[in-house]
């Protein structure tokens, strides 16, 4: 019996690593732009494979603010928590409130369950450039990473790859810094993360989803760190509209 | 508007905790078995809080097996895939096989969305000890214990406790060992988890899901712990079976 | 009785943060100059939250010079000691000496007792910035940090903030570095601190105390930190007389 | 200047150290009961050194519970908090609410304003036996022994030794381990602390405050630790009439 | 080209692993005995595994002594230096010293070219153990188990597991441990290892070569931990010729 | 017996190490380029020493690309394989795959038959820099560096150096970075890895391997970290005709 | 010049331990008892080897109490401070005081200058155990052990072992755990270091220099430890004193 | 007993430390330059204080090279090597060969013995910086510096300061640094050690022996690593003739 269930699991992996190699829309970091894009792109038909280098995806959703595990969402993306079957209770005109646990496990379990393959424990190191476009990312087991063992990664090819990593935008920055690209960005470079405004904040993530160069699009808050907007804390109704937004660009990327 | 944010978010939390500080079920544990007790706990009408002291509940399932992740269940079990909505793929007449993330994820969806309520990144310390009977936990914030700070915990009534801690039976070990009371297993004490065997473990883990203590309950891997049987690897029908079990036998004592 | 004492815990801590969301003053780190602003300001009426990293507030006092636990203090602030119920020991015309421990304990209870919140084992992870005016602080559990855990940080609203971080001038010099911003220094940015030079760091300490960007004041050593003056050593008056100043200069600022 | 501020300090401490190498009382632990204790003893006039291993005394009161900082108090010792100049808030009939920060501040401040010497920073290594009798502690700084250096301690006399170490009782366990003596419990050993139960708790704290060997006393949790009671969490009226009556009991020894 | 290469190495490491979930023996610990014997098994046509925790296989041979990279064997093992085709040197009647490096590849290079599949990087966490014989190992990637991740292991079969783990025969120790056997010692249990003693160690390293359950033999410096030897220092004949030994008992047994 | 042992252990090490101080190659790091290189330059019969700051060569080809522990090779450089005995399947017209342990142990052992003293656990800490020429290295045990411990190092003169450290070209950028010199590149400069892209990257690695400054070689992925090009994932064949080009570029200087 | 530096450093160091090998004394932890014991050994002509772990022998000397470098030494020991060539001061009729760093410099000093080898950075690991007799160490640089890398340790004969390993005399007990023999002592086994009585300690320490078992003798604070008798604290009397009965008792075994 | 033995050594210490508050001479840094440096001052009068970060100081001196605990020394340095009453033996025309255990400990035991009090343990944090010079120092116990405990420093004046920090010249980095003055360099700033190169450094090293800003000398590697040099390794006769150099240099400044 142990032998059936190694085979079974061994198998199974093995083929749904393989159907990601040459894949349509990579989503680095499973954060909440990354998981509601990913389930757009996946419902839509497309090929999505989505890595987080954490073992558990949802980025920062799980732990509210300070580990009061409580977010707050504008009314304008209260539509996408009844999609995602969220149950949330009214704050004022403009806000709910929901539970970060449920929000977290709804994001991924939509995601999974629409047909992205979620590969969790999975650092993404680099991307792979060819010519004048970026054409897939370079992953390896986040702790082989951790152990700093001498490991070569694997690569994958993607037609298009999400930058969803948060804060720093890791993705783009190590691709611009290793490159020498010139990003899709007034500056042409990345322009850093502003101090927290929580009204701004939100405004910008939803503008500055877009394409930073060709092959490669930023969501979340990897966004506004990549076009020097501000920071906005616990209220993720812009995370949820950003990643809207990117799965629609995406998709009509993709569609041509 | 960010003092609007952070007072609904403070708020709410605040009226959480507080509602659970007296609760009929608290599950030590969000690993398949405990997330699927305490949901179905829950649906029945009762209030029920759940502890994981990692910041992403789920336990050992979202791994799947050396990150391969993918899990089997057993037929038997596939009824609560179904109810779960997780998507499975037949192997042979005895197995179906499921992406581990898109399980981890649904159990956790079904128990928050259920009413319970998960408190992530808090662990249980020690037990509530009166008399002849557990009545409670002691829990704290795990950055505070990992970090060796000297802050006091918090303590919550209960009128059971679901010990779902997986392989050491953590809590009921630490009762036992501070209390000095005798459990109600053959040889008085914990027997300790025996080596894999996964069709005995697999039948086990359900026979073993039972009250150790007045008050104190086992389900999942703690149930072998505490009972002396076999690990299974990464097969999860008895878990999930195990689960179902506990939250019954966990309704008949709080209809008493 | 648990039930009692966690919901008494639980509602007087959520009162107390929440009367904090949108206050009058917030003091980034517990030093000398920042609980006796503190102390200070809350006196005179104020909503006034404090915040330090570190489980006990007390700054560098704590440890005297070396863990030599006593402190030295100029003739000019003996009248702060005495306020301030700490015993003291004439030196010679110029210093007294007093127990470090005493001090440090005093200026906490102070504070507290006058009416400021202190928040301890709570980080200022940024700052609230809107348009031209730094307006709040953003925060974290400090454990939650050190332990690198995913967990987004809660905000607050202020009038005026006060850095007193010490050294680094952190606050001051990450809101620069992250704003882009043009500090009222004479370079229009972060000095640093020079080499120790006590009789000229005393006296630069009270001097440099003042504002440095709209809605942002600095004492004690971030004073010098920011200004470009020299470090004193373990000899305290000046750090009292820059709260005593900061005091001042921030009523002034609120009674506008 | 840094000439006479050394001078001034290196001689205050050098002759505080001194002054305490031959004293009535050492308390080892500077927790709640440890440092009341202090301050009555020291008050009645008697030489009191306190060693704490942190930087900050205040032991565990200083985080309220879960670093939701605030303590609850039994009517009982409401007169104490009254004492201690700390403001606190009807609960109910039985508790008021307090300030965890203010509390540990006042406690500390008390302490050494009657005239105990607090050590920061200084662990208690060892006890001095000589015969049939503990008669003084080796002492050594914290962050020699925390880096492993191989440097000796320092040993002092005193008539009387509190051991106020918490839970543990670390240094009652160690004397006991290391010496091979009979303690005066029922079972002549360390019985080990209890799980939480409140009421019990916090009524055996006091009475268990008593000497356990000649020469040496326990207090406060390590009082439980010792005699085998319950733990009672973050209620804090126990802990102070245990110091209290460590104060009265001890003050009877050195009278005699 | 990158999909091509990804391609070839996960279907072919999935094929390697997938057909070693039911083989002939498994080796647990690539040290100089495990690598022999499996360059024996394999050569004689068995399906074989070779699990070791490090990235790289070959044990204690890499470093020599002290790192002074040289080994010294005895003449009666020069016949099996000659088959691994390693340069040597006599140093008198009895010894010849050889480069440790040349040593530790050839005999990894060997045991691979002959069949036996090394895994390298993957630890062996515990047995599978049906009824009354040790029927497979449970293994898991080192880096996973080194992050204290939360990940289930995967299990193999195996007619024949040998501990090949070294020093404590850590395989045998924990299947003792967990599943309460009596081992085919003189005492039933585990009779760890004695002080050195070379040419008693080197002696009786060979003779302890066998079985010590059903399905469970021992070689190397494990040997000599589960019957209470000496163990010898850098001089490996003993090692080679347990190696030899081990795999002609599994042969017979296997054979049968 | 063991003082026979230690002595033939010691003079043969220290025999070793010393015929090496005046050495005709250095190869710093024991990837697959430098041990190629190490053997071909040996098997000339010139004088080489390979220092790897592991305990194990073999550099990255351990663990294959994530521990899927298999690697492809181009048709280009099957020759080499079997010049190394190593088995290969094939995979298409243009790859071969092979297990990457029988890789790696091969590389190893030819290094070493063929005479080059390998000396693993040594760190190349430094070069040695008479006037324009780069004349030998400066060696620690890695662990002493690994603990920080303050030991000098030993040096060794070489006529060549081959710098082969892989994906920062360690060696060479130290050298460059304090000496002050400028390379032998298009820009005078280490003109930094690219992301990946494996056709391109396996080209150039080729082209780039030659001398970058007096005395000063580099190989493999050293070679295109210098010269700005492409990594290419878990593919050898360019890392194995670099290394033979290496080879002979070196012998031609060494035969001037 | 490198390379003759280089040459005269191994071959000096080759010989310098080959010439230990198998000498008339080994003392384990370069300790003033064990320093002065190696310097009166060597003195009288015997081969003589010392082994520290740590990087600068000395042990607990240099850091005097609490890194207040003086140490306090008795009348009876003061003839070997004047041996020593170390200044003292008189404190009373009973003792006198010294620098620390003078004293443990002295120790050193006189002990390699007489002719013993002393092997910093050298830990010893084992026995060599023969029969009823243990005839010499097993040895291994600090740094490997400290990095748990899998090295091999190298042995030496010594016709007699002195254990001067200080509080836990680790070396007697690793002997005595593994081998299990039975000591020289009352009970048989380790009895243990008994709390601080610094005059008894002084005292015992001597009386207690003496062989535990054929071929290992016990200094210093180790000899308390296998005895039982009191620590002693900052006063190195009895270290000293102890230093010189070793040396007697061993120079009469070497005698024999 | 204990009082009086902590008595001698509180008072013992705190003497010596007074002592130093105002000297002639600060050596920071106990290798071999600084040392020397420190006996001839000393023993020519004049009031010396040495710091050393580590316990035991001695700097490089103690493990040779690669702990082949041998060091060389140039024939140049012979006579400072009798002075030291070291032992050598003779290498070739230009160098003998010392132990270099004894070689340290001498050192150390010549400065001390000379007067200079060495403060072992103590870390030189900063200087202090008076107008355009240098006057002293701010130190701290480095263990409290190793735990990141807010702790202030003591400070000390001095008349010249010695920088004997080896490779890094911390000392002089960091007060240029701090300061942003211009050093009495070339280029007016650290011009940063050079790779090794034996006979070049060597020679340098003496000629920088000398002062680069009023109050400020640097000696040994810190004046190669000041006047952009080269490094030497394990030959030690330039950093004896550079402590002597700096005596001289020293004694001639301050007998002005």
């Amino acid at each position: 019996m142990e032998v059936d269930i190694s085979k079974a699991i061994v198998r199974g992996y093995a083929a749904k690593l393989e159907s990601c190699l040459d894949c349509d829309l990579v989503v680095v970091g499973a954060g909440p732009s990354g998981l509601l894009c990913a389930a757009h792109v996946a419902r839509a038909g497309r090929n999505v494979a989505v890595f987080d280098r954490k073992l558990a995806p949802g980025g920062g959703v799980w732990g509210g603010a300070m580990l009061f595990n409580e977010v707050v969402i504008q009314q304008a993306a209260v539509a996408i928590l009844e999609e995602l079957g969220v149950r949330h209770t009214r704050v004022d005109d403009r806000f709910v409130r929901a539970d970060s646990v449920e929000l977290a496990a709804s994001l991924i379990y939509r995601a999974v369950h629409a047909g992205a393959k979620v590969f969790n424990g999975v650092s993404v190191e680099d991307v792979i450039f060819k010519g004048d476009r970026i054409g897939g990312v370079v992953i390896n087991y986040t702790p082989i990473l951790l152990n700093n063992l001498h490991v070569d990664p694997l690569s994958m090819r993607a037609k298009v790859v999400l930058d969803g990593t948060g804060h720093g935008a890791e993705l783009t920055a190590r691709a611009a810094q290793k490159a020498g690209i010139r990003l899709e960005t007034p500056t042409g470079g990345l322009m850093g993360e502003k101090p927290m405004w929580a009204e701004m904040g939100e405004k910008m993530t939803v503008e500055n989803t877009r394409r930073v160069y060709p092959g490669l699009y930023v969501s979340g808050m990897a966004a506004n760190g990549v076009f020097g907007s501000a920071r906005m804390g616990p209220i993720f109704g812009g995370m949820l509209l950003s990643g809207q937004r990117a799965a629609k660009l995406i998709l009509e990327e993709l569609g041509r």
